[in-house]
């Protein structure tokens, strides 16, 4: 099921490809699109593509690159400091989510080439200290990284699915992502 | 939660607009991708990103314009063909995901070209019959052609954090796509 762990040149060569792409698949989905497909959260109390995408921007601008350049400077001495999960909701009040997937863009592409200059292949061994969960490697970040992506990602297409709810009749019960909105262990018929 | 319905003249525009966008973000998101990020199911017993393309060109193949079809020649007359829900395992088999990716390009463009031709505003009450599902109208057919585009590119998400399961380290815990493959009811912390 699971690949084995691989070569550390190939890992941040296909890391850094995942992480390129993101930007891309967001613009290609939502650019442009209106609002009756983006209005809607994941879940009840979920989030809306655009926080999602605020989200992200968190990351790229509080998480990833501090938290590589962390490791790099203080190793397991001084912990990380914590992802500020909510900072989007008033930090982006006043943007579109056109804007939000620019910016998101540009920091992506900025952190993509700082990381670049930082790290290299001997470095992925280096360790630093989570404030919760202890000791972890710096490849293990840059792998959390892409998947954090995908899971992200991914719940976007929930909150798309979920503001076509209503008009799929009778087909909803084949229709997972709108079934596990409302119950999360939901199996389509 | 939910939005309204909407007339028929956006919800033709809008949804197209949707099921236009597919190609574009699975080519962008899986186009040359290296197959350490792409040889995963989505589940132990689930569909691996070419499994999930495949999947969409059975759908372009045998189902959403034939049933639009069917729907515009006899009614509620004559029942839906069913859906091959496995047609792709064996008929694929000979190529890759770049070859599947452009194959499904090519039949979504042309399905949109033809539904273009096919369907005006003023079909989409029009009733169909489902084998299992009963009366449907036009409408619920084409906004179930798109959400069933979003339920599955959001399986291709999965599946690509699968292939990084090992790699997250302590970070699974955090990770709900990853967590969510395992157990479908849980939470990440």
């Amino acid at each position: 099921m699971t690949a084995p762990l691989r070569d550390n040149a190939d890992f941040i060569a296909e890391t850094t490809d995942l992480l390129r792409r993101t930007p891309a698949v967001l613009r290609g989905l939502l650019g442009g699109l209106p609002p009756t497909w983006t209005g809607t959260p994941d879940t009840a109390d979920g989030w809306r593509p655009r926080d999602i995408v605020g989200h992200l921007i968190t990351g790229e601008l509080t998480d990833w690159l501090a938290r590589t350049e962390r490791i790099l400077e203080h190793g397991t001495a001084r912990e990380f400091d914590r992802f500020e999960r909510f900072a989007m909701l008033e930090r982006d009040a006043g943007m579109t989510l056109d804007e939000l997937l620019e910016r998101f863009a540009d920091l992506r592409a900025q952190n993509l080439a700082r990381l670049a200059e930082l790290v290299s292949a001997a470095d992925l061994g280096r360790r630093g200290l989570h404030p919760s969960l202890g000791e972890v490697t710096l490849r293990q970040l840059l792998a959390t990284w892409a998947v954090h992506d995908l899971d992200h990602i991914a719940q976007v297409f929930a909150g798309m699915a979920g503001s076509h709810d209503a008009e799929v009749g009778p087909w909803k019960a084949y229709l997972g992502i709108l079934l596990r909105r409302e119950d999360p262990a939901a199996i389509a018929g």
